[in-house]
């Protein structure tokens, strides 16, 4: 059984926004059975040795395929697209694209977002530091809205991994204010956040973890 | 023939240290004929339609493999490996450690990293939010450093595209600051840029690229 070590605790402003989201979105899309691994933050869960052995870097989320250990939501994604055969085209060719659009994603577009918030959260709002790295981003968001002018998916005709994940870096609507001044950003979020599986995801990681 | 488009023209400051050189490396390390389209930045060879058309962002680098274009440096790396067979297991529980490793450092390495830098250049220097990013990147740098005691390379026991990527996010010995407090990760990054095909690629493109 696939195991995923996520969230068992979250504050309301990481609410929807924690990466576990990824990989549980992606196995709904996908209909493989699994289980979560509650990890409490605050008490610590990610600071023992034996969740360090697993992921270094001590992040959520980790997955367990009876004993394949795989870290980064990006990486995960796409070892559970090779070994589903969905959500990602079969031929080199079609993966490429899909690759292309996760890296996109995972680093052209969240680099400069998640840390201008970053920075601000750490006291450098209104510095020139802080409007630069807003600036980055726009540009970014600008050049991606371009991209989506008459397509309906990122990297293919189809729905695939880095829809997913374009969508939950830009925070799968739990934020709008990120992409508001982007229309065809917004229309593509919306557009996979309304699939079921966002839906089913989504609402069972409200019931499951706890405020605070 | 692999068409990689790579800067013409690099300033004092970048040089060795544009994504590029990632590919070029790699195409070195598998031994596949490649030609270098050089492009000119600051003469707005990234800024036309036909470039656009290629890579929506406008940045370097881009290969063209018979019409299946890639963009993204992690992403190419991952697309040559998957063509060639080389710097990466063939069996998807190898290559899931090859994948975790490359969004690590294109992710929770890269991204500190990155903008710590690109906030001090942008006049951020000793402010909170670059202090804060500093501080993450450090924590990141001396988590890796743990995970890189004992161990020769970063993702399994050979060489792969995933060390070829730490090393050059570190900045592939043309800056030891980053590196120097973390001796894991100076012996783990001279190991690397010791292998002749980095010293093939880099030689290659100091001989091309132009100054300023």
């Amino acid at each position: 059984m696939l195991k995923v070590y996520g969230f068992s605790r979250v504050n309301k402003m990481a609410r929807g926004k924690t990466r576990d989201l990824r990989v549980l979105w992606a196995l709904e899309e996908m209909g493989l059975p699994y289980e979560v691994v509650g990890m409490d933050h605050p008490r610590h869960d990610l600071d023992t040795p034996a969740y360090r052995a697993l992921n270094p870097f001590g992040q959520i989320p980790v997955l367990d395929d009876d004993g394949v250990v795989v870290t980064e939501s990006g990486a995960i994604l796409l070892y559970l697209a090779r070994k589903s055969g969905k959500l990602m085209p079969r031929d080199l060719a079609g993966e490429a694209q899909v690759l292309r659009w996760c890296v996109a994603a995972l680093n052209t577009i969240e680099v400069p977002i998640l840390t201008a918030w970053f920075v601000d959260l750490n006291g450098g709002k209104g510095t020139k530091g802080s409007d630069a790295l807003h600036q980055w981003g726009d540009m970014r968001l600008k050049q991606l809205d371009g991209w989506l002018a008459g397509r309906e998916f990122v990297a293919t005709d189809e729905f695939t991994v880095a829809d997913l994940l374009m969508t939950h870096v830009l925070g799968a609507g739990t934020d709008e204010s990120v992409v508001k001044d982007h229309p065809n950003v917004l229309a593509f979020q919306k557009r996979c956040i309304a699939r079921p599986a966002w839906k089913k995801a989504f609402d069972a990681y409200c019931d499951r973890v706890e405020a605070g």
